[in-house]
């Protein structure tokens, strides 16, 4: 891990601000006014975001044995959400103010935030909302077209089990994982990033044979930790909390959740999920199996008996994911010139890995600094930026966690080199150009040990 | 291009039973009798459909230096939908039939297939039926929280349009693409994979000075041309069309498709689109500021003016794409067991890259095949298969577009080598494990090369 040496905690606007003017986060829909609870990734946001399922499809479905990945529709058929419980369990409890009209969770009522002047505590009864959007598909709006955008992708995967396992013919342990969007009807939203209405989830389900459950939801919890120490996310940030029974879902015999513990003053519990693994039993299959009168058992060639298979649920939040990354990497060096902020991202998840800065604005210069953004984009994500000062692109770079700047001067005309420099210990070196690839690549490799915990 | 040798059309039954044997696509909630129009990608249609966004993010974001990403989200705020004309002109004409009280589009009346026995043809007049999809946000369900599910990813981008040009510090002309789903709730379905609910487009704004746009038009189509026979889509099978006056979208001046040849057999038209390119010019920037009140327009360093860009859509539909890409590699060669069926992919398209097949499953072999299995998937998608005859085994990969395959056989405890075998000519040559990796990386080059137009 590279070490960080801010003296005070991230506060969340300094974060906000970073986000919005750098291009990684903006409100869906600001120039109306923006749409509660759904934000949009910008540029940089969309970079990182494709980065950080990149780098959880290659761990857990390509360099894995067991694993093939899943790409389901958000929209599915109704009876979907009765067999998994949601129709009937995915709900909160609400109450109206009688004065103001306006609608609260009742688990929630202390956190509330009334009109002014304040409302006096009165409240109709409690009834439960469900949290699913709904739709109506088809020309003919009846209740027999009403369907859901899905809350969750794992029964996705668990309506495909059948056709996944016989098509690839797997045998268990096997899993299935997808990224996807993911939708909640949240009541209470405000202007957070971290309780939104449309997100990205990266779920794994994993088949075991009933008896080996708890042994692989074992393994699945360090997998999974491990995997946030490996893209850059601080050990000591990190820990994992087993839920007690009363926290659990109502398909979950035990479940634990990795937490990231969130920088002072940002929430009033410090440590947030950003991870939650599961072990579902086999609950989805037969209620599945329940509802649509196919089966879902597995022939054990083996014990030559049919059972439902039991479940680990792996499931992660992406755009958290990203934030969390984010959050755990910035830093602030105090330097001559006041202080410098530095995102000191896992060369994996940066946006950009290579900026490209000529010295100057004219040829020869740009000439050959436009030759090698194009020949490097081959390879990275690249950015080209001749405006302002040297020291304000290093600096621009720095806040976006560039992890290395590329530098064309007069000097590059006659010896056909160029600087490179590091984010991190702004240490400069000098790299003919004709080696800058297979130099960057070395750079990276070894800056990605350095980051990974 | 990799020439082909069937002799007869392709025709549907046996593609989709392709598709669904073999895990490219399986219809949505199939235990549940389907929803109509929505699929799911299995897991060799998920690679695939990774890989085929993957291409277009490199050549169209990566390795341009005007152009950015983006990741905007599904919902947004309804105005949105007023001010880029959707609420008013995104609709089909529908009549309902008086006796049956089915519904039909009033456009494809000679199309339609009424139930047994048929019915008379009397129909109500046809009224207009809005095709985006509708939901509620937030707890109270009044008219003031209605939302629609996108039915297109561009108007992410143009309420975004400020945000990214400041954090990104562009002139003109540059533009942002995004991949995301939209929906429509097209009234007229079947069974097809072409007429689809949900979706996934690859969508491009780029923003250019007013006078320019016809000339960045032209460069775009070709642009978009070529990049489809960088993919390995056959030259013969794609042409440019374009669109006559009477079938321009409201907000259009001008709109070329680029169409593709489907076998025959499958549509009564036999080219279908592909990819629309569109000149947009200013309507979406315009409406927007109207109905925003903030301004959209571009300060023109130059000539010290400020203006609406004009707008050049390339709007792509992925999931038809991977299609397209599936279908234009189908080829049967007759050989002596009868035809050998050989998806004909390009590498970067191939789900699976290499196969790892050990002749036996047993030690020593079946170790040494993992090691192999375990250092390819540090580099790319492996499968490993040790079940049947080497020779079905083989078909299987052929069939699913591997472009190589390593048979791990008894010699190989002795001579540190492997087989690896080419998909197209099924020419085998022997390599030491010790030299797979870059012996790999440089065959899939050279049929990367083999497969491009």
């Amino acid at each position: 891990m590279i070490p960080h040496v801010s003296a005070r905690p991230l506060d969340i606007d300094t974060f906000v601000s970073l986000c919005k003017r750098r291009g990684f986060m903006f409100q869906s829909s600001e120039i109306y006014g923006g749409l509660s609870g759904v934000w949009d990734f910008g540029p940089l946001g969309a970079e990182m975001k494709r980065n950080y399922k990149d780098a959880w499809w290659r761990a857990v479905i390509q360099e894995r044995d067991d694993m093939v990945g899943l790409d389901s529709a958000i929209l599915m058929h109704p009876r979907v959400w009765e067999a998994s419980g949601h129709v009937e369990n995915f709900t909160d409890p609400l109450v109206d103010c009688l004065k103001c009209r306006q609608r609260f969770r009742a688990d929630q009522l202390e956190d509330r935030i009334c009109p002014q002047p304040p409302c006096p505590n009165q409240f109709t009864e409690a009834r439960n909302f469900n949290l699913m959007f709904e739709t109506t598909i088809g020309p003919v709006q009846e209740s027999g077209n009403k369907v859901y955008l899905r809350p969750e992708t794992a029964q996705g995967i668990f309506v495909n089990f059948e056709h996944v396992r016989s098509s690839m013919r797997r045998k268990l342990p096997f899993g299935i994982g997808q990224c996807g969007k993911s939708f909640r009807n949240e009541i209470t939203i405000g202007k957070s990033f971290f309780r939104v209405r449309e997100f990205e989830q990266m779920e794994v389900e994993y088949f075991v044979k009933p008896g080996t459950d708890e042994e692989w939801h074992r393994r699945w919890i360090e997998d999974r930790l491990a995997w946030y120490r490996s893209i850059g996310i601080r050990s000591e940030n990190l820990r994992v909390r087993a839920h007690e029974a009363d926290e659990l879902s109502h398909y979950s015999k035990g479940t634990s959740d990795i937490e990231y513990r969130f920088p002072d003053g940002w929430f009033t519990k410090v440590w947030g999920e950003i991870e939650g693994i599961a072990n579902r039993t086999d609950y989805d299959l037969r209620r599945h199996s329940e509802y649509s009168g196919k089966s879902l058992t597995y022939f054990d060639e083996e014990t030559n008996e049919h059972y439902f298979p039991y479940v680990i649920e792996p499931s992660a939040g992406v755009d958290r994911g990203v934030l969390v990354a984010l959050i755990d990497a910035y830093d602030e060096e105090p330097d001559k010139d006041g202080v410098r902020v530095v995102l000191r991202l896992h060369p994996v998840l940066a946006p950009i890995k290579v900026a490209v800065l000529p010295l100057s604005k004219k040829e020869p210069l740009t000439d050959i600094a436009r030759g090698i953004r194009r020949d490097l984009s081959r390879h990275w994500m690249v950015q080209y930026d001749d405006t302002q000062a040297i020291g304000r692109r290093y600096r621009r770079q720095d806040e976006i966690g560039t992890p290395f700047c590329v530098t064309v001067d007069f000097e590059t005309v006659n010896d056909h080199a160029v600087t490179v420099r590091d984010r991190d210990t702004m240490e400069q070196i000098r790299v003919p150009i004709a080696d800058l690839v297979p130099a960057i690549e070395q750079l990276l490799a070894e800056k990605a040990a350095a980051c990974a915990g």
